[in-house]
């Protein structure tokens, strides 16, 4: 099921996309898709609503250098444990939601990822267990301002500022993310082309790894990694990041106003 | 003023803090605490209530290296810029809540640190104003696994494991927090002692590089760094963050169940 957040006519809900004979459809939810939940059969064009972040995160966890040809593009080993930080609920915007350029940074790079959303609250997870414990994927683009990044050891202001963590358009429930393309494209150039299945650790391996220190909670997000291609995004440019499976995340980049 | 948030017969409200002929009471508050409020009248004694974290916040941002003989004591130089990082809201306990020592570190340290409390959405806050965007300040203690932090490049596992952040015990409104001094015990036993007018950032510096990046809400955190004197905690161990004009943050060490 592909679980979609929206808003129509000053209202938030949720939807299911499905394919209809004049375009795809969002079946409205009746209640939270996290935890029961059931469709009213109440359809809506999909091109009639504003999609809205899938998700809202109480935190979204990513890792950095998760494929070997990214880590190598900038100079970076492979790490011998992920590397683990984290984007604020204030970095999310949705699919369509613009890209803010902030001022403090020359240099924003995209970085397409496969995003896990988390539908049970857990800690310590077991690796057989990690199945039980994900909701969904969607796509996620990890902007960074590379230049701040270079600058400050840790990544909070560089990967941190609003609207650098755009999710979406949907999640989807129902898929098997063991090795699914993941690409980016600025202006319709491909930049960035990669398999989820080159990934450095597992899907699995990281939410052990981020359990074994902290609780997850429902909605919350895991970006994995994003592979090789990272490149400039300029005001104007309009960056999708697409995955097998799931569809395409497209944000124009606008000058902070 | 000084407002706690409680629980009291499985209710949760904000209270003013107040001097009684026996003991500490608190007013209840009607309203909340970041927009218009005004005290009911009703008062309960301080010792019949649990302690809450007297904010929740939407993210903590903290800031490390901020005083010059901490960052020696660790062999690390006065850093360029501030090194700003993330402890997330699953880290957040009140006073008297336990610490609780994780499985995947064997050297938690205590660190005492003067923590801000956001009062008005805001970003690229000028200097000149940042006085009209804190609400408060609290005690913070940004319990740190030191062995996870030498071993991993970002911190979001060392310092952001749940009850990793202690807050508390209450927030106070009214305050000059210009030069306080910031004490940390340990069973007892003096461990830190410093005085924020060391800080190598002000408040203003911090906000300022802080909010150039990210819009910070209401309740948000920012933690201002720790004097020097930081070090082990172990199974058992009260410590206690007593900072000038506030008051005592006590935490009790368990070992995670």
């Amino acid at each position: 099921m592909r679980i979609a957040r929206f808003s129509i006519d000053g209202n938030v809900a949720f939807g299911a996309v499905e394919d209809g004979p004049d375009g795809p459809v969002l079946d409205i939810i009746k209640g939270i898709p996290y935890a029961d939940f059931e469709l009213s059969g109440t359809k809506v064009p999909l091109k009639s609503v504003r999609l809205l972040p899938p998700v809202l995160p109480n935190k979204v966890v990513a890792i950095g250098r998760n494929y070997a040809e990214h880590a190598a593009e900038l100079g970076n080993e492979v790490p011998e444990v992920p590397v683990a930080f984290f984007k604020p609920t204030t970095s999310v915007i949705g699919h369509g939601d613009p890209i803010e350029y902030p001022s403090f940074s020359q240099e924003l790079h995209h970085e397409a990822e496969l995003a896990v959303v988390i539908g049970r609250m857990c800690r310590e997870v077991p690796r057989e267990r990690v199945k039980d414990v994900v909701f969904g994927y969607t796509c996620a683009n990890d902007v960074t301002a590379r230049d701040v990044q270079r600058r400050e050891a840790q990544w909070a202001r560089a990967k941190g500022f609003d609207s650098s963590c755009p999710l979406g358009p949907w999640v989807v429930t129902d898929l098997d993310p063991s090795d699914l393309g993941v690409q980016c494209t600025v202006n319709g150039e491909q930049r960035q082309l990669g398999r989820t299945g080159d990934m450095v650790r597992s899907i699995e391996d990281l939410i052990v790894h981020i359990t074994e220190a902290m609780t997850l909670l429902p909605g919350d997000v895991v970006l994995t990694g994003t592979p090789a291609g990272v490149g400039p995004l300029n005001v104007g440019d309009e960056v999708a990041v697409t995955i097998e499976g799931i569809g395409t995340l497209t944000n124009k980049v606008i000058k902070r106003g």
